[in-house]
């Protein structure tokens, strides 16, 4: 029987020092808690991805001479007979022009003692669930280690979804006589794919006749969220133990693997101890953590950013159910928004309250994310301003228990106004970019992360005013739907009554009709179509890739659809310029030619 | 003896009808011309690149149509005895998932009859020179077409530079026995490449024992400028004609080809008519253009965006020498700017004229892209603005002959500054964005397109305010380094005199110290080293991605390269935000992560 030991870690891009600290502290951890092996995500050593640094000779030296310094404090630490497998930049030699590889490194006893190379880094790097060629193209052969009477193959990242030709890898692993197989990952959250990790795991369990235990990465990295979820299978496919999503931590199981040379015919399933079968007991292992509560709700506003707190021991690894889908989405939300402000050493953030759903939405994420009391929210009234946005406003900081100031823009646009005549568009775009500016002050002069507030449908079809609403470091919701924000807002109030708490988006900015308040009377149905509709043909045409005949032939309105499908096409310039933000897969990260005549039909 | 046109044109991208209507203009002038081929640049029919587009399939079946249609209208216009071979983007199957293919399509007889796979479109589309693996990976086997007695192999893009394995291409071409290899290409310019096209093409045509025709697309697509020069090579590998850089037009040469099924061992050396291989002479071939003269200066902006002027007949081609340097950058800045404003249907740019060198920079290239009438430059003085600053902003717009207006900016910025209490960096960053604000509603109500005046330098290492002098759709000099504007402007005042015309820039913008004027008395060497030690650092880090230590090794100052490396990755959030500008290589299009605590040292 092994102890194997799941650090779901959350790695920070290019801090190798703090990242190989983690891993120590993480495999101290482990052993303490009498693990034997102890395996972390995909690249833990350097973050992910690394687009302009995998690329640098010096990058790739530093990640390798760090891996070797790591080994080495491994056992000074005590921990030379400890087998730690993790994730770290490789190249194929020594130059500087050899190509960078996404690798494992095997150490114990003071060395690596093995490297497994994943796919090719660039397909790796850029978007792993979608560019399954490049990972097809520069698949690698199975590495096997021996350690502790066991061999274990060794697995990177995507490859362990694709075969190299005629199912090249299942050969392997049926040939490799593993009795564990190993697979690290740094998968990004994708809130509408069907998750078909767990039969992939067992799948290639059974090929390979071994358990198989995959890590992934937790927390957030630019437009990416890793949600963790770490697996557990056994040879016959059953799962064995999983990982909470979206929460850093350390997880074990016991296994039993057959012994490095055993011949397949004699080898019998590989077993787990009664603590991890008998995983719907209320005593061992722990039970799972509420799915419907959202993780990263503590405050860490007032740590240094990059300290985390002391490493919970080790517990035994039950099986997590995958979270609800409104508690995943914000699970990714929430994990996005506090690993990149903490990551980018910002303690506080600021937005304007409008007075509106997204904004109420932006500013309820961030005091998941960093607490409260970092949450500054302004008040922007302008002449225009409806009397219950600016009541509606403060009454949400006061729910939240976000600081709450009160800005009045109407003297700065006059100024504008009646220097440059404007009226109309001009007129109104200059509310928004006086607004855009002052919050732009606020943080130059305080120092904190100004958030955008714009949701996926807006930025799809362009509505929003760039340099204005679109100004911030950060952009929380700018991957989330119209109406999966109305959903949002929902789930959170429902989430905190159940609580007992109060909840914290007052009903009013969920039932009133949205109204971007530019000039009097103004709604967003004066010029978009209804979002249902809206968000319909638009998770349609971006996320399936749905043609314009297949989009009427679904039923929708050939005028709308081609409006809409103009609309985007004519947006790119924005979103171009647009803050990033989490990006959870709703319409994703599309890209088109900012010239670009195309106007399918 | 044929004669071969060579049709380098200006493509704008998802504009099926008007590139196809381009074609079969350019196919007539040919065919009254006398030629019999008409060779078109890579991905003529749909524009070159395709982000989002490439991966439809109703894009893809669009495009496909377009080429059968074109087929049948060449035929209609009594030029189906002519051949025509054209990109266009085409897909390995029929169904809406089968891979897109950049391929050239060979038309005549009023049908498509071969068409060629270039290499894997993904490497192709996203740019092109610095994807040589997967260029590799997907390079597929020569097409040869029988045509009018002669064997022509086809090759589209980058698959004429990669070698499918050892030498494979050099080997099919050898095995083929074409009389003639034809390649499609639209290659970005770039500022510093070594142009290695024509030892390869001269490399390629000895493989293959036939003469080379290389048709080159010309024009701006967002960050991309194609140069054009388009060449043909002798079996022998003698150069025998190149078109002229960044112009758009027909030229055709006259070449003796061996007949299909000639013995390799029979044949002679191609050779071409006498007006060719006495290019030297002053009648026949015309005198290539004089290099030191930009193209591109005539005035576009009366005309409808989209409709060029009549077509010229089509020219015998010399051998027109590659531009010098600023001569060639100047053309890239030039096409890349009027490209984007036409092809997205602007007739008039609008910028903030500050007195500084970069804007003034700016304001020449578009007037030379678009017209002076179609420059429209705002003075945007603060309290802090010098008076020389005021009255060089109206000189330049004076000389250059562009609209000019004051706007004075201080009572706007004092509302901000008292109502927010701003000093030091936030109140230098307010009269920046109050200028941004202005200029994007002077935008608002008149329709110009702003310019962002930025250059590569301060781009790198952050000198510039976001949402301030940042703001613009588009950004000419974003990779035109500080020391090079200065080349530029002087430059580009010489070639004025040299013409006898009045300088643009008044010498005063050249010789004074920069500043950003947003203190009093603030100088850029305040805050920033020397900009000829700045973009040596820069040029050496960004381009040759030489190492800290390297840098050091080459004698630049440990403690400023540190610094140099820290801003670069410090502003990296800025950069994203940033409005798209041509990419001339200069430091190129780096990218970062936003998070990232890699610190070389």
């Amino acid at each position: 029987m092994m102890r194997i030991a799941l650090a779901q870690t959350d790695s920070c891009v290019g801090d190798l020092a703090g990242n190989a600290a983690e891993i120590l502290r993480h495999a101290r951890a482990a052993a303490d808690a009498g693990a034997r092996l102890v395996v972390f995500p995909e690249l833990a050593l350097t973050g992910a991805p690394l687009p302009g640094l995998a690329s640098r000779g010096s990058f790739r030296a530093a990640s390798r001479a760090a891996l070797s310094r790591l080994a080495g404090e491994l056992t000074a630490a005590g921990l030379g007979g400890v087998g730690v497998i993790a994730g770290f930049l490789d190249q194929d030699g020594t130059g500087r022009d050899d190509a960078a590889r996404n690798a494992a490194g095997f150490l114990t006893g003071g060395e690596v003692m093995a490297t497994a190379f994943g796919n090719h880094p660039r397909g790796r790097f850029g978007h792993p669930g979608r560019t399954k060629l490049e990972g097809l193209a520069a698949a690698d052969r199975l590495t096997v280690v021996r350690f502790a009477g066991v061999d274990i193959a060794l697995t990177v990242g995507a490859n362990l979804w694709f075969d190299d030709g005629p199912d090249a890898l299942a050969a392997s692993l049926g040939a490799a006589g593993a009795g564990l197989v190993v697979n690290l990952t740094a998968t990004p959250f994708e809130w509408v794919r069907i998750d078909a990790r767990p039969a992939l795991l067992a799948r290639r369990a059974a090929q390979a006749g071994a358990a198989l235990v995959q890590v992934n990465a937790v927390g957030g990295q630019d437009e990416l969220v890793f949600d963790g979820g770490s697996m557990v299978v056994g040879a016959d496919g059953a799962l064995l133990a999983r990982a909470p999503q979206f929460e850093a931590g350390l997880w074990h199981v016991d296994l039993e693997l057959s012994a490095a040379g055993t011949p397949r015919s004699a080898r019998v399933s590989p077993t787990v101890d009664q603590a991890l079968t008998d995983s719907s007991s209320a005593s061992v292992p722990p039970a799972p953590p509420d799915p419907s509560i959202p993780p990263g709700s503590s405050a860490l506003a007032a740590a240094d950013p990059l300290t985390i707190g002391p490493l919970a021991p080790a517990r035994a690894a039950g099986i997590a159910p995958r979270l609800a889908d409104e508690a995943e989405v914000w699970g990714a939300l929430v994990t996005g928004t506090r690993d990149y402000a903490r990551k980018n050493g910002f303690r506080s953030v600021l937005l304007g309250m409008s007075g509106g759903i997204d904004s109420a939405l932006v500013a309820t994420i961030a005091a998941d994310a960093l607490g409260a009391d970092a949450v500054h929210g302004v008040s922007l009234p302008s002449g225009y301003s409806s009397e219950h946005s600016k009541t509606d406003a403060e009454e949400l900081a006061r729910r939240l228990g976000a600081h709450f100031r009160v800005v009045p823009i109407a003297a700065m646009v006059e100024q504008f106004v009646s220097a440059l005549g404007l009226t109309g568009l001009a007129e109104e775009n200059v509310q928004a970019r006086v607004r855009g500016t002052t919050l732009m002050a606020i943080s130059n002069a305080e120092g904190h992360l100004v958030l955008a507030t714009g949701n996926a449908t807006e930025l799809a079809v362009g509505y929003s005013t760039i340099y204005g609403d679109a100004v911030g470091g950060f952009a929380p919701i700018k991957d989330v739907p119209k109406t999966l924000v109305w959903s949002l807002a929902r789930w959170r109030n429902q989430l905190a009554e159940a609580r007992g708490e109060t909840a914290p988006i007052p009903q009013n900015y969920i039932d009133k009709p949205p109204s971007a308040e530019l000039r009097p009377g103004q709604l967003d149905s004066d010029s978009l179509p209804d979002y249902e509709l809206l968000d319909a043909v638009l998770a349609r045409y971006l996320r399936a890739r749905a043609t314009v005949s297949e989009l009427v032939a679904d039923g929708f309105d050939a005028a709308l659809v081609a409006r809409v499908v103009g609309l985007v096409a004519a947006a790119e310039w924005k979103r171009r310029q647009y803050p990033p933000g989490p990006d959870i897969g709703a319409f994703g990260r599309y890209r088109l030619p900012i010239t670009n005549r195309w106007r399918e039909v």
